[in-house]
Formats: C-alpha cells, structure tokens, sequence
C-alpha cells in the first residue's frame, strides 16, 4: 500500500502501540506475545496478547487492509457510490485487568479510506465497581475535545453513550467516554492531531489507572461481581458490536475480532 | 386462552417440566428455584433455575404467550398472511454440568398457531471431551424417529447440524441431534406423540447421562477444556441462535432467554 495518509497513521499507530506495550509491559513483568495474520482480501495485521499479572487478558490490534466492500455495503458506506475499493488502518486496544478495582479499558481508532476519508474511534471505560476516577476521566476527555472543537465533546460523549448500550437490558455498557465516526475536516493534519491526541490519552489514563489500584486487594465477593459485569461486555461484543459483526461476517481473523473478549464470563 | 390444543401441549409440556426436575433433584441434592414471569403481549412463562452440585447451572422454562407478530415478521411466518395473530406454548431446558465428562444438554419444543400451526423443537448435545455415548445417543435418535416416519432422522439430523454451526469458526457447536420445524402432518395426535417421544428421550438420556459420569474426578486442564468449549456455546448463543434474537429483540424476558447460558466461560 503505498497511499501516504494511510501509511503516516499506521505508521502512527505502531508507535503508539509500541509506548503501551513497553508502559504494560513494564507494570505487568510480562511480556506481550505477537502474532502476525493475513486479511483474505489484501493487506494484514499484527496482534499483540498478553496474560499477565496485572492484566489478566488484554491485546493490541493493528490491521492494514485492503479490498472492495461487498455489494450490500455499497451506499451505506460514504464514497463507495462509484467504487466499491476501500483501504483502511486502524488500532485497537482492549484490556480487561484481574483486580475489580481497575475497569476494562478500550479504546480503538481507524482510518478509512474510499473515495472519501475520514477518522473514526473512541474511547470507553467499564468498571465494575464504583470508580472513583470517573469524573476526573470524562472532564479530561471534555478538555481533549474542547482543544480542537467546542461542539466534539457533547456530540461524541453522546455518540459513545448511545453506542456502548444494550438495549434489551436497557443500561449502559459502562461509564462511556467519547465516540466519533466520519471524522472530516478541511483539515487532515488537524484530524490526525484529534486521534493522535486520543490515543496518548488513552495510554497515560489506563497507566495510571492500572498502576493507582493494581495492588489492592480485592475479595471473593468483588471477583465475582467483575464476572457477571463481564457477561454483558460479551453479550455487547456479539449482540451490539458492529465491528465485530461486520469482522465475523467478512471473514477477518477471529483471534483478532475476539481478541476483546474478557477471559472469564459468568452468567447467573 | 382457551384453544385446547395449545392447552394440551402446555400440559403436557408442565409433566415432562415436573419428570425432569424432579429427577435432577434427586440426583443433585439441590432443589430447581421456580419464577413466573409475564410476556409484554398477554400470557407468561415460568422458569425453574438450579445452581447444583453436579449441575452447576441448569433451567427448564415454559412460556405461554399470544399476540401479534410485528411487521417485519408478517408473511416470513406460515399463516401470517392475513392475520398477525399467534398463540404459542414451548419448553426448553439447558443443562450445564460442573463435570467437564458431562455434556451441557439442551431440549426445546414448542406448539406455535397462526392461521396454520405446527411444532417445531429439537435436543443437542455439546461434550467438551470425547463422548463415549455418542454413537448408542445418534442410534436411539434414529430409532425414535423411524418408528414416526423413515425419512425424518436424515431430516432432522442435517437439520440440526446445519443450525449448531459456527459459521465464522467452520465447527459445530457440539454433536448435533435432530432438529425440526414447521412439523405439521395431518395427524395432529402423531405429530404431538413424536414431540412427546422426543422429550421423554431426553428425559431418560439426561438422567443416565448425568448417573453414568457424575463421580468421576477431573483435572484443572480437563475443567479448562469445559470453560474454553463453553465460550463457543455463548457465541452460538449470541450470534447465531434465532430464539435468542427473536427473543430479545421483542422484549421477552431476558432472564428466561438467558438462561442457556453457560455459569462460566472463558476466551484465550
């Protein structure tokens, strides 16, 4: 693939997911295990998993494909009217910590291109108990958002709020925090800038969440409430998700689609 | 509601309820805790749940419920052309095991009436490791089945392995069964007797299935086998299994459609 925007944010994106393997890495003592898988249509990705002492299973995806959406998708997404070709970059990042005390933290971005182009993403939080920090993390998303529009954070914390909700059991799938799609300004380096902004966030804020509770102990009975909470995470990945869905269906790499899944689920 | 073949299933339907729990009962030690439940359209269910000492999750739930199909539904459903209408009367009973050598076991029916009417229910079963039985359960399905009509077992049979199937992961979800729907002769009282036949198997199956294995001792790596296989069994359930999403998306109980979910489940 030799189209630059695509090449600078994947480019980005490793760099990225290089300072949060090394940050993990460095409070975990373990190490993340790297596997690299092929897309059926052109391109690839390279997933990195951990099971460590202090994640109990998180990874990190980064895929770069490329290829033509099916002929149901075709109007549905912007661009595609005359030409079906898409070529897209993107991260994704899910860690779902042992203690009860630290949330599951999630945050993914991408880049796609057709015959239009634009960001989307986001960043969500779901604890299990009560956490503390909840404030603090939304009004800091309120300042990250206010740097480059005044109008992202309320659009976006709404966005995120609607789309991380299950429906049938009518609650949110935790505390939320910013979510956009077609992200397009008329100005690219300044919409990278956004996303760039977002990721960086997203990797002090769970450092610093892992690191402030990490070695709290927690008891049977908070274990257990992390387990049911984590059914409905699952229930969301494969009921709500549309990435997940439109990834199964396309045939993409099941390690990489499930690789959010939380470790242990436990319906009652 | 007073159509008395739906009556007669439900009846019929609450014996087999009351066989199976009390069975299980005997053999778990542990008693089946009974909820009633009502449908947002008019009629209800009840939903008798165990957590036991060698089933570590198991459920039996009765659903009698009428309305009217919303309109998306209208036409893809036989006798629904003209009038929306539908009376409908089901059982369905999972059973998850703690012992990893026991199958989780699932067996539904239900009697549905639209301007037409027909059964339609089928039993599955999901080993984890091999299952020894397996050959002596497909035979005494076959011959089940040939004592109602010579072509039902292949019928039913494909028909099952084609609905427990992950499609994303190309692998059954376990070893199949018989499966059947739109069942509708023109001997009601035969139809009715094979339904009956087939929840009387399981009946008799589950119990000496459950006896046969239950005081075996497991390793920790043969109870990991279960709870890996059994995130399968959820991603079925979720993605795939049309009961679920019909179920969800018309505001049924979700407890009562939940219920066959396994108690834990774990991705690597």
């Amino acid at each position: 693939m030799n189209n630059s925007k695509i090449e600078i944010a994947r480019k980005w994106f490793e760099e990225l997911r290089d300072k949060l393997i090394l940050n993990i890495e460095k409070i975990d003592s373990t190490n993340f295990i790297i596997t690299e898988w092929d897309h059926k249509h052109q391109g690839g990705g390279k997933m990195s998993k951990i099971k460590g002492q202090v994640i109990e299973k998180g990874g990190v995806n980064i895929s770069t494909v490329e290829g033509k959406f099916e002929e149901n998708m075709i109007g549905k997404v912007p661009g595609t009217e005359n030409d079906s070709s898409y070529q897209a970059t993107g991260i994704s990042v899910v860690l779902h910590p042992h203690s009860p005390f630290i949330p599951s933290m999630h945050f993914n971005t991408r880049f796609l291109k057709t015959e239009q182009e634009w960001f989307g993403g986001g960043i969500d939080v779901t604890p299990c108990l009560p956490f503390k920090d909840e404030e603090q993390y939304h009004s800091s998303l309120e300042s990250l958002c206010d740097k480059f529009d005044k109008n992202y954070y309320k659009k976006f914390k709404s966005w995120c709020d609607e789309y991380f909700y299950l429906t049938y059991r009518k609650e949110p799938r935790g505390i939320g925090g910013i979510f956009f799609d077609y992200l397009k300004t008329d100005d690219w380096g300044r919409d990278f800038e956004f996303v760039q902004n977002v990721g960086n966030f997203f990797n002090d804020f769970s450092s610093k969440t892992i690191l402030k509770y990490k070695d709290l102990n927690w008891s049977d009975e908070e274990k257990n409430i992390q387990l049911l909470k984590r059914s409905k995470y699952v229930e969301f990945n494969l009921l709500h998700d549309r990435g997940t869905k439109f990834g199964l269906e396309t045939g993409g790499n099941i390690d990489a689609i499930l690789m959010s899944m939380p470790p242990l689920a436990k319906w009652d």
